[in-house]
């Protein structure tokens, strides 16, 4: 059985007592609303770790203003079999007011990594990550903690953080789960109406046609990502945030393409506005 | 004979190895040039810890442009010795670079408690504070950390810090130690001439009699500062930068002393700015 954890305390007493038998710890911060993506991350964890915590906790503080964290999806009885399925031994589910008494003024930046991509349309956004990141690090303790690669920045930002604040855990990247037409798992998909999902499969398919481009040679960026553009532009429902070419570690944009490097693009598709990220290859 | 490490990796798995056999760690956190007031916090550390970390490392990152980084003074072979006389095991002496890599972005920031006070005229100081706090956590991982009232605001933040962050620690605030003449011990101390010394009396002084002052019932935080103010000018060579009556917690000003409350001030003497405070007690 599953066990569930409410409190902090309770929840570093336990991580405590596993680290002292020598037990390493898998740790996999979600939202809830766990799809096949989550689900890896947790089998990701089951297979390394002898203890696989999983986190259940809408974080109030990665929102912007008049973003949905009211509506999104929540069902943690749902949540909580799916994650004893896949290998979770813990759930850490907090309240809000456990993770935020209202005096909370402490935040962590990941500065310049914060500021591009998504950091642009959605402020404050990785700062609420990276803080709220770091508190569970703190409190789950663990030797291994994953992260899914369709948040790239998200992924990126959260092993720097690590390595700048001497975090003693692996950050473990774990490969982007898709629907089988290529769209990217994500929990935003059920925002989606049935012509709007069908119009979003041009985010996975400018992607991987970019990739190929890059593949046979192309070496332009900008040549790559008009091409992306121009595929997603000609879809009903959608509306560009961003289409970026960037190193693959700093997310500063790059002109030419003659290392690995990563695309990644933010589209509305009607309302709900979905994330995805291809790593491009050049020819070696 | 005291250890001295170097690394942030060394150090990690000696904090765990010690962890996982059920030792306590104190940690006492230094920029060097040991006095009194330091070895009061290894002695604190050493009668409430199995083992005792002392990390000597002068922060670049809490130096404003045009204060004293280079000149602060340094003596690792006087401070080791002194260290070990009073209770240290580990040293922990990591160079700048292995602190700070060129790339290093991540910053932690308690606000509004970092912007009153010293934060006022030293920009950025106490997120520099933070920031190597949170590593220097991480690196050390210790049950409890040690810190000296005389940094009054650096106490409250990283006491906040912790507990915002979820640290599992204990911060522990120590008395200030004082010269036979009441000044505060600090490194800063020593850039102080004779006659600067000698003026540099009066900013215990003045806490001293304000301290009094409300123990008689006086409640008017402006009457009690302004005597504060009007001691401090009747000295040479004493420029006033603050001094409050802030709430304990919070530092944030009083006007009326009915709970209480902590009196703190920055002055400089000379060129050297030192600070000091006091805790006011009305009767009861």
């Amino acid at each position: 059985m599953v066990e569930i954890i409410e409190t902090v305390r309770e929840m570093q007493e336990k991580a405590d007592a596993l680290r002292k038998s020598g037990v390493s710890i898998g740790f996999v911060p979600t939202m809830g609303a766990l799809h096949e993506g989550h689900l890896s991350l947790i089998r990701g964890a089951r297979s390394e770790c002898r203890s696989v915590v999983v986190s259940i906790f809408v974080n109030p503080a990665q929102f912007a203003p008049g973003e949905d964290y009211k509506q999104y999806p929540r069902d943690f009885e749902g949540d909580c079999s799916k994650a004893e399925t896949a290998g979770a031994d813990i759930i850490f589910h907090p309240s809000v007011e456990e993770m935020y008494p209202p005096e909370a003024s402490t935040v962590v930046k990941v500065q310049e990594l914060s500021e591009v991509m998504c950091g642009r349309s959605r402020t404050g956004h990785f700062c609420g990550v990276a803080s709220v990141v770091a508190k569970l690090f703190n409190i789950t303790k663990p030797h291994r903690a994953y992260f899914g690669e369709k948040d790239y920045q998200q992924l990126v930002i959260v092993r720097k953080m690590a390595r700048d604040l001497d975090m003693d855990l692996t950050v473990v990247g774990m490969p982007t789960i898709r629907e089988e037409d290529g769209l990217a798992m994500s929990s935003r998909n059920a925002y989606l109406n049935p012509e709007e999902r069908r119009a979003a499969v041009v985010l996975f398919r400018s992607l991987k046609d970019a990739g190929e481009r890059v593949a046979r040679g192309e070496k332009d960026a900008e040549a790559v990502i008009q091409g992306a553009r121009e595929m997603i532009e000609s879809e009903p429902y959608t509306s560009i945030d961003y289409v970026v070419v960037v190193d693959p570690e700093t997310l500063q944009g790059i002109k030419e393409i003659v290392c690995p490097a990563r695309m990644a693009l933010a589209v509305k598709v009607g309302k709900p506005r979905l994330i995805d990220n291809i790593a491009l290859h050049p020819p070696s």
